[in-house]
C-alpha cells in the first residue's frame, strides 16, 4: 500500500534534480515559487509598518518555508549515491546556507534576514528548467569573464595600489580639516568611492590641495574605467564568435573531431580532407 | 456645397495619416508644433512662481490642446477602416495616454502633470515626416538593443540578484546605526544607487564593515559596467556593418567575387567594369 | 627709414598667422605663453583671499593683457585680404569673445571672468605650431566624433523624452515631500543627474514610489550608458584603421587616385593592374 | 671563517636581485610579507581607537621595518656594479622613498602615514617572483595604455578646456548664490566632480540657469566617457590580438601558410604534418 504513496528513491532522484518528468518539472516549478515567496516574505517583514501590521502571518509563513526548505535538503541528502558530495558542492552549500540564518535567528536577532541568500537558489531551478537561450548567453558571459580573469585581477590590483597610495596622502593632507578623513581606511574608502565614480559626498575633500588630489584621481578613475570595459568588451565579442562559428562546425570523417577554422580544407588534427 | 468643405473620409485619411500630400505634410508639421508647445505649457505651469502669474493662461491654453488633441483623436478613429486595431496599437494607447491626465484631473488633483506622455507621441511625427538618416540610425540602434536584449536580461538577473544579498547584509550591518538602511527594501535602493555608480549619498554606510562591503560592490559595479558595454557594443558594430553591407552587395559580373567599395568602377581583383 | 622698422602687410601676416618662419614661431610661442599667463590670471583673482592681496596686480595685468590682444585683434583685421571673412570665421569670433568680457566688465559687474573663453584661441595656436601627432590623433577622434552624430542625435532625442516622462512623474509622486522635486523643469534636472550617473544628491526621492521609480531610471541609465560607449567606439576603430591603412596605400599608375584596399590587384577606379 | 658566515657580494646580489636559486626566492617571499606587514600596519596606525591602545607595538614594528628596509637599501647599493644607476633608477627611487618618511616623522610630525609609498614596492617583487601570466597581461595592458597616449592626452586637454570655460561661467552665474561656487579653481573642481560623474554633492549647482549648464555638462560628459573607452578599448583588442599572434607562427613547410590554431598538428591547407 505505502508503495503507490511514498515514491521510491530513484524515483525522489528524479523528481527533485531532473525536470524532465511532469512531477520533476513541477517539483522545479513550485520550488521557484516558494523561493520567490520566501524572498518578498523577508524583504516585507523588514519593512517597521508592515511588520508591525503583519508580524504573525511573516513569521508563521517563514518558518513553514523554513521547514519545507529543511525537509528538501534532508530529502536531496537521501536520495543522492554520494551525500557528501552534494553536501559540499555549491549547490549543496547554497542549500545549507539557505535554510541556516532561520534556525540561526533563533540564538541571534535579526539573522534571519540573511536567508535572502535564497536567491541563489534561482539559479539552479534555472538551470534545471533549461532556460535554453538564457543559458546560452549566461554561458557567454560566464566564459568572457572568466577569459578576462587574470587582466582584471593585474587591473584590480594597480587600482588597489592607486587607492592605498592617494588613500594615505590625502588622510595626511585632510586630517586635520574635519573633512571625514579620519583614518588611512577610511580615506581609501573614500579612494574607491571616488575612483569608482560612485561619490557619494559622505566624504568630501575641503582643502584646496585635496581637491587638487581628487581630480586628479577621478580624472584618471575616467580615463581608467575604459580599460574593464575594453578587456571585458574583447572577451565578449570573442566569446559571441566562437559561440556562432560551433554551430557552423564541420567534424573531421576520419577522426571526428571538431573546431576546424571556416577556411580549413583538411582536418588540422588527421590531415584528412574535410 | 458641403462637398468642398468637409473632406473625405479617405482624404482625411491620407491628411492625418500620411505625409506624403502638402495638406498631410502640414498636418503633421502643425502636430509637431502643438505637441511641443503643450510639453513646454506643462514645465512651465509646474513652476510656482511662473504658475501663480500666468495661471489662467496656461489653463485656457491647455484645455484648447486638450480639446483639440481629443477631437484628433476622434476623427483618427472615424478615418480608420479597423479603428478596435488602432485603438489596441502602441500609438492609440499614447494618444489615448496625452489627453486621459487632462480629463483625470478634473477629478483628482495634479494627474494633468502626467500628459508630459505626449512626448512618445512626436515618435510618430518622427516617423511620419521620415527624417531618413535618422530613422536608419535609430534602425540600427533598436536592432542592437533587441539582438542584445537576451545578454541584458541575463546581466540584469544577475546585478538584482546581487543587490538583493548585499542589500540584506548591509540591512543586517547597518540596522542599528541610524545610517538610513531602515528596511530591505531601501538597502536594495542604495545597492541599486551604488552599484550604478549614481551616488545620491542620501543613505551612506557608517560603519567600518558597511564601508568596507560597499567598497567591494563598488569596485565590483564598475568591473561590471563593462558587460552591457562589451554586449551593446559588440552588437552596435555588428548591426553597423550588416547596414552597411546591404547598400553594397554587386558581385562583379566576371570574376563574381564581392567586396567591393561603395565607389569603385571596375572590379578590384579583375579589373572588369562593375 | 620706416621701412626696416614697420614690417609690410605681407610680412605681418606671415608673422602673425603662420608659424613657419622664426619670427612667425616666435610670434605663436609668445602668444601661447601670454594666453596661458592671462588664464592664471583670471583664475588667481577669482580666489578672494588671493585678490585682497594682489588685485592691484592681477587688475593691471589683466588690463595689458586685454590691450595686448586688443592690438593683435586689430592687427589681424588689417592684414587679411578679406577682413570680413576672418571677422565670421570660427578663429575670429573667439578673438573677440576673448576680449570683449574685460571691456563688458567696465559696465557689468564681474564679467571679465568670462574671458577664460581665451582657452579656445589655444586650439589655433596648437594648429599653427603644427604639433603634427597630436593634430592626427585629434583628427581621427573629431572624424569618430561627426561619424557618430547622427547616432548621438538619435540617441540624446530618446534620452531626453525618457528625462521629460520620468521627471513629470517624480514631480507628481514626490511633489508634496519636500524633496527638492518643486517643478518639472527641476525634476528633469535630477532625472538627467541621475541616468548619466553623477548622482549629486541635492535632489533625492523620500518616498518608497519614488526610491522605485529611480532604482528603474539608474538601471536604465546603466544599461544605457553602453550605446554612446558602442557607437563611438565602432566609430573610432573604423576612424583608426582608415588613417593607418592610409599610410599604406599605392596611388594607381594610370589615374594616380589612392584608397585601394590592401587586397586589390586592379585600381577601383580606372581598372589598370596597380 | 667569515667566508661561510658573510656572504661574497655577489652572491649577496644573487640572493636580493634575483630569485632564481632557493635562497633568492625566500628572501623576495619574506619581502613580499614584510612589505604586506608594513602597509598593514600604517594603516591600522592611523585608526584612532587602535592607536591609542597599540600606539608602542605599532611604533616598535614600524622603526623595525624601517632599519630592516634601510639595511636592505644600503645592501643595494653595495652589491650592484652600478650604485648611482640603481639609486636614479625608478626601483631605487620607489626603495628610497620607501624609508624616507619614516625618518622625516623624526622632524615632521605625521609624515609616516606616507610611507605606504612602500606598496609601489611590490610591484618589483611581483617581477621577480616572474607571475608569468600575470605579467603576460599587464604587459598587454601597459601597451595598449602607451599607444592611446597621445589620443588621451587631446582628449584630456579638450575636456581640461571645456571644464576651465564652463567652470568660469559657472563661477559667474552661481557665484552669489551661496552654493559652493567660491572660486574659479573651485568651480573647475566642481566641473571635474561632474564630468567625470563622480558627483559629490558638496558643491551643486541651486540657480536654475546654473542647473541648466550643469545638466548641458553631464549630456557631454556622459556622451564623452565614450571616447578613453573607444580608444584603449581598441588598443587592448589589438595589443591582445598581437600577443596571441606571437605565439603561433608557425608557417607550414609544405604550402608555407600561416594562421594555424596552436593545438593543430596538421597544415590546414595541405595536409602536411606541421
Amino acid at each position: 500500500m505505502a508503495k503507490g504513496l511514498i515514491p521510491s528513491r530513484d524515483r525522489l532522484h528524479e523528481i527533485i534534480f531532473e525536470a524532465d518528468t511532469p512531477a520533476g518539472k513541477a517539483f522545479d516549478v513550485a520550488l521557484l515559487w516558494v523561493i520567490i515567496l520566501s524572498l518578498v516574505l523577508v524583504m516585507l517583514e523588514s519593512v517597521e509598518e508592515l511588520n508591525q501590521r503583519f508580524g504573525t502571518v511573516f513569521f508563521v509563513l517563514e518558518w513553514i518555508i523554513t521547514v519545507l526548505f529543511s525537509i528538501e535538503y534532508a530529502l536531496r541528502i537521501y536520495v543522492v549515491t554520494k551525500p557528501l558530495k552534494y553536501v559540499t558542492s555549491f549547490y549543496g552549500i547554497v542549500d545549507l546556507l539557505s535554510i541556516l540564518p532561520s534556525y540561526l535567528s533563533l540564538v541571534f536577532d535579526g539573522t534571519h534576514y540573511l536567508s535572502t541568500i535564497r536567491a541563489l537558489r534561482l539559479l539552479r531551478v534555472f538551470r534545471v528548467l533549461k532556460l535554453a537561450s538564457f543559458m546560452k548567453e549566461s554561458t557567454i558571459l560566464v566564459t568572457a569573464l572568466r577569459a578576462s580573469r587574470d587582466k582584471i585581477t593585474v587591473f584590480l590590483v594597480a587600482v588597489l595600489t592607486v587607492v592605498m597610495i592617494i588613500g594615505s596622502m590625502m588622510y595626511w593632507i585632510e586630517g586635520g580639516a574635519n573633512s571625514g578623513f579620519t583614518s588611512i581606511p577610511r580615506s581609501m574608502y573614500w579612494a574607491i568611492v571616488t575612483i569608482t565614480t560612485v561619490g557619494y559626498g559622505d566624504i568630501a575633500p575641503a582643502t584646496d590641495l585635496g581637491q587638487f588630489l581628487s581630480a586628479i584621481l577621478m580624472v584618471m578613475g575616467y580615463g581608467v574605467i575604459a580599460v574593464p570595459t575594453g578587456i571585458i568588451g574583447a572577451e565578449i565579442s570573442q566569446a559571441d564568435r566562437k559561440s556562432r562559428e560551433k554551430l557552423n562546425t564541420i567534424s573531421c570523417q576520419a577522426c571526428s573531431r571538431e573546431g576546424h577554422d571556416n577556411d580549413a580544407v583538411h582536418c588540422k588534427y588527421c590531415g584528412e580532407v574535410l
